[in-house]
């Protein structure tokens, strides 16, 4: 199909699917002349999971790039191919705070993850972000979270378990981790909402 | 203060200032001259709150102003206040998709939640994003997910009620939700790496 046609296939706009072509977040279609190429049904999955990472995950199209490329590699061993793309949004060069906490947390869940891992620095640079605003109940307790954590990997594991071709496995660790992500951040807003309701909801004096 | 030490003090750029004074995301200092003006505390604390929102939430400066607008606001009624509290970050303009799915969710839980509320439309978003990516593990364990995401709320608002202060609780909120989605987020990936590792860190053939 034309660039037209895969833009109303998708509804994203000529101008945008250009840019992602620049970026190579797309990769190019078919030349069918000197300045007219031809795009199938990957470029339109390409383009849905473009913008699902972009809308839905509030990524960064430098994170999109990195998490693209995760799904786009070869597979050779898949622990390290799902280990980068569970990753590849969170990678950033901020130096690392507060190691010692994220570090005794890891051993006390007995976690098996590597001492680079991005989420690691992310966790201890959040542990800091909480501590500079003066809250502390959500760091005091958390193992807690942690445990939320582990009951949740448990699930997406046993999902992704269910496949068996890898490079369906990476596809769908990025895909659920990264809506993913957004689904459980919406669930507990809706569950947050309705156990404010039960607290807060009824005879609640005005202050 | 004057704007050079509170930028020295909080590590963000004075034009940074500036431009958050113009956007009313930070309240105008005290004239002290014509064309200068003091800070005190609470300016180096509500910058270290856009900060923390910006960086670690990752929100549009649109979604920070809605935020700050509801821990500024007077807390009459506690329950209306956490509502919009928890959810200012979720407000978009987009079109609503399958509700029914998530209307099902919401009585199978007993959630009362209410019918506009933003997560509610968010939810529904994200289900018709995993739809259109052809993955429909998540969308069909939805309920699995929705029990996580329910022992998290209950977390939260035991951690909240720890509190007296209305005003408290509202700011509790506001942190501890965006900060926390970040954290539940990073936690979860250091989870699955640890579950990956276990599931596939070992005699996995080269595919």
């Amino acid at each position: 199909m034309r660039i037209a046609e895969l833009s109303h296939r998708t509804g994203i706009p000529v101008p945008t699917i250009k840019y992602y072509l620049r970026e190579g977040l797309l990769p190019p279609g078919e030349l069918t002349s000197r300045n007219q190429a031809s795009y199938d049904e990957p470029h339109v999955r390409r383009l849905q999971l473009i913008r699902a990472l972009l809308e839905i995950g509030r990524l960064p199209i430098a994170s999109i790039k990195a998490v693209l490329a995760e799904v786009d590699a070869p597979t050779p061993n898949l622990h390290h191919a799902l280990g980068r793309a569970l990753q590849a949004d969170l990678i950033q060069p901020e130096p690392e705070e507060n190691g010692e906490e994220v570090d005794a947390l890891i051993a006390l869940r007995g976690w098996q993850v590597g001492h680079d891992t991005p989420a690691r620095r992310k966790v201890a640079d959040i542990i800091a972000a909480f501590r500079r605003l003066g809250w502390h109940d959500m760091v005091d307790n958390l193992d807690s979270y942690a445990d939320i954590a582990d009951r949740t990997a448990e699930l997406d594991l046993g999902l992704l378990r269910t496949h068996a071709d890898p490079e369906e496995i990476v596809y769908g660790a990025v895909v659920g981790t990264i809506l993913g992500d957004a689904l459980l951040v919406a669930l507990r807003r809706l569950a947050q909402e309705s156990a404010s309701m039960k607290l807060y909801g009824l005879n609640q004096p005005a202050g």
